[in-house]
């Protein structure tokens, strides 16, 4: 597999919130124009020659089909191509991925990478699971987002003797990197006890076990590897990808202790980088609730099978500890506009690589990040995306 | 621009119609193994190494987010990394060029291009205007395709003195092509008395000046074309592609005689292929209405601007005609299944350019076929793609 190598000199989000005073497009100008001042020797916009939209749940709100459309006029680039990439919550990562090999083709050489997401605009009934699944011969019984984590939970608990303090563990750490994130929806600390006091959602997942409904954007900036260096003298590498799915279907799976598609995506992204777990320095993973994260810490190799729980309880996913996880807040601080949430955690890892992550930065000695969203009924989808610092990476 | 060339090497579809007894999954397995069939030398379903799929309303209808989720198991290709295209109406012909510069890129191999789409299992009233709009500020205002459309025809007519027989002509060709198609929707001739006659939808577009509403599938299989030989003697390469925007709101267009996306997408299809339009041997254009095939085919530079009514009328874009256009019958007599319409128009260029179009078969002398399709609110996207069967084209 030999394919050019792409750089990415440009990184930006917005501040994620509940964004009723924004428009869907005011949204993606914000992230574009952050993207735009980061770039260390400046950019200028119309050198965009190709954009990928990641966008989700653009129909159901009002924004049909347009989120290619409207973009670039939007940022003020009407004229180039915008592609919208859909692939459930990894919609941001896969755009990511799409934009990469848009680059790494040689048919593009700069490519910006947007993800927009409105989630508070509309209330939940007249939102994704209400309406989107009607019709549909499966999808249609009820099931809600908890619903469908919460049997990996418990599988996981009668499995390895994980417990409700562990699971909590995981949301006081992210909200703790979150109050140092500027960009994160929540900024407070929780401790276990208010998360296990928080009230029951489905169990044993409780409130402050789910991540929160937010509205964000966040832009990336890539570019040939061989232009580079007219951006920036400071690039970050793509060094591999993977994407996998697996069984829609809640009923047709054969473990609830891993989200199958996880380990797949990441044995694609791997072994295209030429690294293993071990030589990753910091992770944005998908922790959409506590136990996502646990699982996705044993499916990307981090640590064993069963051992998640534990580990995160003992501090091995803070920052400074064995490897950092969601020091951005992840999904359960940060907050999860969904096509935007893969292009964000992209940011994050772009800032710890470059040593700009302020008070969350981590070592990153070996100069290897990885970043990881799951999704899609049943968990059917996966993405891996791993960044470098080093130009033999 | 340097890129790995990529071949086309397997195309097949279902019969589009109004398929209430198929699902989606159904009507994806249908496209995928009539693909798989048409492979010359065999084709093993485990080669596929990705997938793109083009589904534009999925939200809506039943299938939210989930088709990049689903398809890949409905195939019997569960693991396979599987990622959903959304353009509007050109979503089909995009994942096109998005494959391709997958396997361009060097990453991918083998690659394949779905496209699906369910438009007559729910009501109008339940479907994309009256539901998907609902909340943007300025797309809620009764806007429908006809009305979206008519305003072109009318200022064509005024400025240019086209006529309804003009626009009926197009309808006419195109229906009779589509009898010669076993995958088109109508089979039926039309005549111009029939469509002047038929109930006026939106001035001066009646019933027959628009398309259906049709269900259906495409699939087509891309390699790099160095291992094209494992596949086929008779491989069809892509020569060029080309995306580009528009401003999405009516009240920005400066003309209402040209779809400004098309030639600009255009331009850059033809700079890539390095052929102009006179090197186009046939083309499947976006005639989603009458006046749009008319528009189309100036657009593209077939025939200079205000002309393409009085060639239509004359039978220059009948096959045998001076350049052969919507062979297949076009989205008026084929359908238009949103997803499924460009790669299904892919299909029948390279069923041209391999001379396996039987009664439709065009002369294929320069060995070129374009594709197009243009759609979103105002018309503010269009895609070209090229194809040949000339090994140094």
């Amino acid at each position: 597999m030999a394919w050019n190598r792409v750089a990415v000199v440009g990184a930006g989000l917005i501040k994620m919130g509940e964004l009723f005073d924004q428009s869907y497009e005011q949204m993606a100008s914000g992230a574009f124009e952050a993207c735009v001042a980061s770039v260390d020797k400046g950019f200028e916009p119309r050198q965009v020659e190709a954009a990928f939209l990641a966008t989700q749940r653009g129909t159901l709100w009002g924004q049909e089909g347009i989120g290619g459309n409207t973009i670039p006029t939007a940022i003020g680039l009407t004229g180039i191509p915008c592609t919208r990439i859909e692939n459930a919550c990894p919609s941001g990562s896969d755009a990511f991925r799409v934009g990469a090999m848009a680059v790494a083709s040689g048919v593009h050489d700069v490519v910006l990478v947007i993800g927009v997401e409105k989630m508070r605009d509309k209330s939940s009934e007249e939102g994704l699971l209400s309406r989107a699944a009607a019709g549909h011969p499966i999808f249609t019984r009820g099931e809600t987002a908890p619903v469908l984590f919460a049997p990996f939970a418990t599988r996981h608990m009668a499995e390895f003797g994980t417990t409700r303090e562990m699971l909590a563990s995981v949301a006081v750490k992210n909200h703790h990197n979150g109050k140092l994130d500027p960009y994160a929806h929540f900024q407070n600390e929780v401790t276990i006890d208010e998360v296990l006091a928080s009230p029951a959602v489905c169990h044993p997942l409780h409130l402050l076990d789910c991540c929160p409904q937010t509205d964000g954007a966040a832009a990336v900036l890539l570019v040939s590897a061989d232009r580079a260096h007219e951006f920036t003298d400071r690039p970050v590498f793509v060094a591999g990808f993977g994407v996998a799915t697996d069984h829609p279907y809640l009923h047709e799976k054969d473990s609830f202790t891993e989200i199958k598609a996880t380990p797949l995506a990441a044995e694609r992204a791997y072994a295209m980088a030429g690294v293993g777990p071990d030589r990753i320095d910091c992770a944005e993973v998908h922790d959409c609730f506590t136990i996502t994260e646990i699982l996705d810490i044993e499916d990307l190799g981090f640590f064993a099978k069963g051992d998640g729980g534990r580990a995160s309880l003992e501090g091995e996913t803070a920052i400074g500890g064995r490897i950092a996880v969601n020091t951005s807040g992840g999904l359960l601080a940060k907050g999860h506009p969904i096509g935007a949430t893969g292009v964000a955690q992209i940011t994050e890892c772009w800032w710890q690589l470059r040593g700009d992550a302020a008070d969350r930065q981590v070592d990153t000695r070996n100069g290897y990040a990885l970043q990881h969203n799951a999704g899609g009924r049943g968990s059917g989808v996966a993405v891996v995306n791993i960044l470098t610092n080093r130009r033999d990476g």
